[in-house]
């Protein structure tokens, strides 16, 4: 029998224990480390902190400080969940790939980390390279619906014209993290200020989603624009976290426009906001090709965002180990898929 | 400047003729050999047979004898479009394979040649590797939209219950082979007689998605099953190619259920008819997913079959000629997606 695949954590928000939780409802894993900040979780047992009952696989302490336990070989896999953008993982991303670990993260611009941080990304190519190590960013936005799904279904398409994608999501469920994120709870004027100074930062992952388009097509948009709008209720929304009076903002809606030849070739849109359903606004996801065949794609209701994202980066997991070295996007590795059985079943040659 | 890729296509009926016409449409792309058996097409300028403007990458001479072309190094790709099974394209394979060339095929069989033929697929994988090339199978069903996609979407998923799977589609602009194979035309009782003698066939495909479904997911399903049966009209149906009156067979309703564990775990259903909206049947291909999270996927109308099949054949090509040597399927390689520019941009290293 082969060994577990041995998982180490970075960031126990709410996708990092959603991973550990995922991880450790399969067969075949172990997570031998977990590393967070947070004083609440620091020192105590994996399993606590994620509310659990005790197992050999959810045992470990969580360390506050990386370098108590990323050594060399400690673990087959890092996990990093800790950050929104490049820069902030970079460091982590380095010091486990340095360590000889896979590494995936759900940082949204290291699904494509190119389109903002070329030579950071050149940089993680090489760490990768050095130490016979792959690396991923994904998730489900940026990194599979409003990307890699528009990507794929082109495969069946001779000529593409333009490429219309729609993600119109319920952020109910989410932690206050996210209402800030999103501006909840603002007036209008306050919400179009946070975006100014990126106190707002909506959705991170058009760019990235932009860039992986550029990749795939082998082709330079002209010109690349998104803005954010405030979305403003005219009732009352309210949620565990939220609670938003009319004329206040209930989400934030991103757009999105890419042309190629002077011509809008990709456009797309990405509403979010808490309880939708209370002024009739139907979720899904949406993807409209025009060219040959034209494709028009609903999934009702839209893919849910946290679980999604927690799917993705695990079941990536045995595509990454199985990858060549390098700095890795979702075009590179072979077509995701989920876990049904004991993971080291899905891992090629010797563990 | 690299060379163009050379292409060589065997088959010229409607699919072998959509992909010669996609790729001369394409920049990058020659096609230096042609091969046909109908008398009306060997001898004759692969423009003519075409009905296209002559060009240099359009000029050679279609034969009858695929010895006539097939050398060692006389092209990069061979295109494969002549028929449904890997028994019958197996020489053609290994022929094209052993002169050093990628082979892509249309044939449905292939998409998935272990379900049916393992042997064979053993040999050509040895056949490909010892001759540092690839083969692949593949078509927009199987190859795609009943299985390949269905499986990614699974990839946003922690757990899997179900996966039903449905396509309906149109075959009024087919011709007379296809309205043949489907049993179009006949009555029920004759419908039911050929389908027990293999001469009405259907869709060829069931057997290779749920084979692409046991390895995505590492599993051996306990039992496979499939039906055809008739779908009888009631109003007159008529088409370029066929008339059909009421009462009688207007398309072939092929069923597919896969256990696991004593649970259905796949369900395909793939209805296929002439004129479906004279008796109001809405087009489309449906994706449900009962799981964590459910997802529930619509495409209205279907994929249309003609051209999504020659556009995904043409699509991969790059993704064929970069691959590792080896009997490649869809799961192995990177995501399909269109061509947009120059397919010399796309291929790696020199050509």
């Amino acid at each position: 029998m082969k060994n577990k695949i041995r998982i180490i954590i970075w960031g126990l928000g709410s996708m990092g224990s959603g991973i550990a939780k995922m991880i450790l409802g399969k067969k075949g894993f172990t997570i031998v480390g977990a590393i967070d900040v947070d004083p609440n979780k620091a020192g105590r047992r994996l399993y606590e902190v994620l509310n659990m009952d005790p197992s050999e696989d959810s045992n470990c302490i969580v360390v506050k400080d990386a370098d108590e336990i990323i050594k060399p070989n400690c673990a087959d896999v890092c996990i990093i969940a800790a950050a929104s953008f490049t820069k902030i993982v970079f460091p982590f991303i380095k010091k486990a790939a340095e360590a000889g670990m896979d590494v995936v993260t759900t940082a949204e611009e290291m699904s494509y980390p190119k389109a903002v941080d070329p030579e950071l990304s050149e940089e993680m190519d090489k760490i990768a390279k050095e130490n016979n190590v792959s690396i991923l960013g994904t998730g489900v936005n940026p990194g599979f619906i409003m990307d890699f799904i528009v990507i794929a279904l082109t495969g069946v398409c001779d000529k593409i014209d333009k490429l219309t994608v729609s993600r119109i999501n319920d952020l109910t469920c989410f932690g206050k993290a996210v209402m800030k994120e999103q501006g909840i709870g603002l007036s209008p004027e306050e919400f179009t200020k946070r975006v100014k100074d990126n106190s707002v930062v909506g959705h991170v992952g058009f760019l990235q989603s932009f860039g992986m388009f550029e990749e795939a097509f082998n082709v330079k948009f002209d010109e690349v624009k998104q803005k954010k709008e405030p979305i403003v209720t005219r009732v009352k929304r309210s949620t565990d976290t939220a609670l938003v009076k009319p004329g206040e903002v209930v989400g934030c809606r991103q757009l999105g426009s890419a042309k190629l030849g002077g011509k809008e070739f990709v456009k797309m849109e990405h509403p979010q906001q808490i309880r939708p359903e209370l002024e009739n606004v139907e979720t899904g996801d949406y993807i409209n090709i025009k060219g040959s065949p034209d494709i028009d794609l609903k999934i009702k209701p839209e893919i849910p965002g946290g679980i999604a994202t927690i799917a993705i980066c695990v079941n990536m997991i045995p595509l990454v180990i199985n990858s060549t070295p390098g700095l890795k996007t979702m075009l590179d590795l072979p077509v995701p898929r989920a876990i049904v059985g004991d993971v080291r079943d899905l891992v090629k040659g010797e563990s």
